[in-house]
């Protein structure tokens, strides 16, 4: 990874680019978490090369496996083991254990998360294993969350496999 | 789950499932895993009904997510949360971290797997979740693998995210 790289700006970039595949997915009426697999790339103006992006898929493809991260990784397609280990992932909600599994499978070095008040994933565990974590804190990842859970909680619980009020969805 | 379950009879049709799925899966040129997603079902005359089922689709369909076990959840569709709990996932390989966070995140109980010789994911962190963990040590999913590995194996260190002799693949 460049020793040169501006990771505030590479940051914003890779966080919007993440929350307009979420905003895509909300307006698609389904579940708002994006995701892109960027490659830190100097000879590049902007600094970087999308690998792939993707948001969460269960509504739309009636898919129990494409959360955002995992469509981001599916999008990018067959990779190096090399360009991964390169590679930043960023995603609007903290990843869940598939998607956290999914980092450590490809030794994805660095994951940038929108917020993790709504879900809070495997962030710990990521740690443990030298994956640097940076949380932004982004607010319109919470609010869109956050609206998408109060409207269709049933979906929502579907996707990290958890009951409602004690009861199955 | 029930607990008249005959799981010696159980398992080795859930094994030899997955093993279909990973013949077939080689038979296409591609990693010869295969899973099967069971739900142990007393009504049913074989004790169980396939929720899903699938392979390793690295080659087949240029798929970086779609291991063995991904691809048998992403064919079983959407399931309820209670569902999951009760089902168990036959896999010929020990699962990577995907995959077992795969297993994690929807709270999946119970995992046998066939070999883990090849390769060895994550059954101790599985187990450090409370999973319970079976290794039947089967002599033609390691062959298969074996094989499989002597043939391509700039494949097979890409689909689990490793160099080959200290190299990219
Ligand atoms: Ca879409
Ligand atoms: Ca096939
Ligand atoms: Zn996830
Ligand atoms: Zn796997």
């Amino acid at each position: 990874m460049s020793s040169n790289t501006d990771w505030n700006i590479v940051d914003r970039t890779g966080l919007e680019l993440a929350l307009q595949q979420a905003r895509r997915s909300y307006q698609e009426g389904g579940i708002p978490i994006g995701s892109v697999l960027l490659l830190p790339d100097r000879e590049s103006s902007t600094g970087f090369v999308v690998l792939g992006a993707g948001h969460n898929e269960r509504m739309q493809k009636k898919s129990p496996t494409l959360h955002g991260e995992i469509s981001a990784l599916e999008n990018a397609g067959r990779q190096k083991a090399e360009t991964y280990r390169s590679s930043v992932l960023y995603t609007t909600l903290s990843p869940c254990s598939m998607c956290s599994g999914a980092i450590l499978l490809y030794k994805i070095p660095r994951v940038v998360i929108g917020e993790n008040d709504t879900f809070l994933g495997e962030e710990d565990l990521l740690r443990s294993r030298g994956v640097d974590i940076v949380v932004l804190k982004n607010q319109e990842c919470k609010d869109l969350m956050t609206r998408f859970i109060a409207e269709k909680p049933e979906e929502w619980n579907e996707d990290i496999g958890e009951f409602r009020d004690g009861k199955p969805c």
